[in-house]
């Protein structure tokens, strides 16, 4: 097989799926309410089977069904957490938010349970987040792409390269309102720019970390920008923006100056534009697979460890 | 589940994934060199067994490994295909082409034998296309996209409608390069517009029709065209140009009137460009899996069956 860096980042923020004897091994699925929604390290299983509101069988973690309400679920479950954040020493639990993420079974159906935040790599929850990439042909150094450096404040990923915008989702906003509501929050796109924003795709990942397991899905969109624009940092949860001819993007992706986690969202980008090709990079279509690895199927249909493993392992 | 006619396509053009004792079950990988290249079904391990040239042992059909070289194997295929095209009732091959295909362990290595192209679904092999989306920003009718109708005389779908330029590879040219002879050859785009072609991804997916198993991955690419520009059919194979508002390509794509085969190209696009998105399709995040099939990684991991149909079956 020919050697590609960009191939070897495919496979970085896809780790799970290639390690041996990994994450996946021993894992367990959990399971609420008859629905698929995360996945159980073995290294996890002494401590969930110590806690008596989850029913642990060979094949699946099962959140006790007589936890018959979303509300209930989610008391029982921020017990578990405030008990597991003091006595256990969980490397996620010490980033602690004090925010609730919806689990959810897919991602446009209701919410089964709410649950804090850092918790969620933990149980391997699916993760949905909003990306923009920003962009403009700029009259002297060519087609340049907008990308933040992250502020030194952040829990994660602190001063990392970034796209031009990303965030989670918000409860109560739709996606599109998602995006422009961080458009402004994060880069100051001003509200006559918003319209230019255009919905481009989705990418989904498979990332492990030293924190637990980010099955991450990126709604990704496209904004380009008058090339005299320069976004402003609003929020501090940016330090600066730098406008990055793609030659120069396309180094830097794969550096470890980059997020690995938002890097997806722009080899997405490279490639929609004509910039990664399979003229200039052999493993193109491995690529392309590694951006769009089958969660929604895998958690959908409960088999989320043969799935993944069946595929790549 | 909300019902979406565009997942009814793409599990349509995906056939293979969703069927219950369908194709998979019971078929072998086939082996050549150690690759797997291909998916023997179970009715066809009859006829495998009684051709000398392939080892049949539970787990898979291995092509014999005493045919050393690339020529050796295609001569014994030939030979094979030769009988079984007079001998047996093979619909596949009743659309015989005299033309060869170069069976290869991925897109970019050597080929490991020739095999009449006819028989390639038979054998499950990957298959990999180029696909010209060509469209237009027209003062009046607003977003357009080109679309062919494929001639009457196709051995495959005569009359369906398709995406303006769509072809196989040739072979000696490079990607683009074939995507240019086929942009000219079918649809008469001049050498002045050709630089405007960009590459822009690609689509895997795995199609059952009763002829056999279609592992086809297409590279997509894109060219806008100036709005008094028309394509002209050059070669026979094309009936007629139309210029298509978006709005009612997205109605036409899931007619019967479109080549099931080229849609997930259409689909792809109208992602890409902002038409279907997560705002007005509730599935999109399954369809953008569907269009990105991992054939690559079940194919080149040899778990071609157990990788499907773990995630999907």
């Amino acid at each position: 097989m020919e050697k590609s860096r960009f191939i070897a980042l495919a496979r970085k923020f896809n780790a799970v799926l290639f390690e041996e004897n990994g994450l996946l091994s021993g894992a367990l699925p959990l399971v609420v309410a008859g629905h698929t929604v995360g996945l159980v390290r073995a290294e996890l299983l002494p401590l969930v089977r110590a806690a008596s509101m989850f029913h642990v069988t060979e094949g699946a973690v099962t959140l006790d069904p007589a936890l018959e309400t979303p509300e209930a679920r989610s008391a029982a479950m921020a017990e578990l957490l405030q008990r597991w954040r003091t006595q256990e020493n969980l490397v996620a639990l010490r980033g602690w938010r004090n925010e609730c993420y919806d689990v959810r079974a897919s991602f446009s159906s209701a919410p089964l349970l709410k649950m804090e935040r850092s918790a969620t790599c933990v149980f391997g929850i699916r993760q949905y987040g909003v990306d923009l990439n920003g962009y403009t042909h700029h009259p002297e150094r060519g087609f340049c792409v907008w990308i933040q450096r992250r502020s030194l404040e952040k829990p994660t990923w602190p001063g990392k390269l970034d796209n031009m915008v990303s965030g989670g989702l918000t409860s109560g906003l739709g996606l599109l309102e998602a995006v422009q509501k961080e458009a402004w929050e994060e880069a100051g796109i001003p509200e006559h720019l918003l319209p230019g924003i255009r919905s481009a795709g989705a990418v989904s990942i498979c990332y492990r970390s030293e924190r637990g397991l980010f099955a991450n899905t990126e709604f990704v969109y496209d904004l380009e920008l008058p090339a005299d624009f320069t976004p402003q940092p609003q929020d501090g949860e940016v330090d600066e923006y730098r406008l990055m001819p793609v030659q120069e993007l396309m180094e830097l992706v794969c550096s470890p100056e980059f997020k690995t986690t938002s890097a997806p969202v722009t080899l997405d980008f490279l490639i929609r534009h004509g910039f990664i090709t399979p003229n200039n990079e052999p493993r193109f279509l491995e690529i392309c697979e590694l951006l769009h690895v089958p969660l929604a199927s895998a958690y959908s249909t409960g088999r989320l460890i043969s799935g993944l493993q069946a595929i790549h392992g």
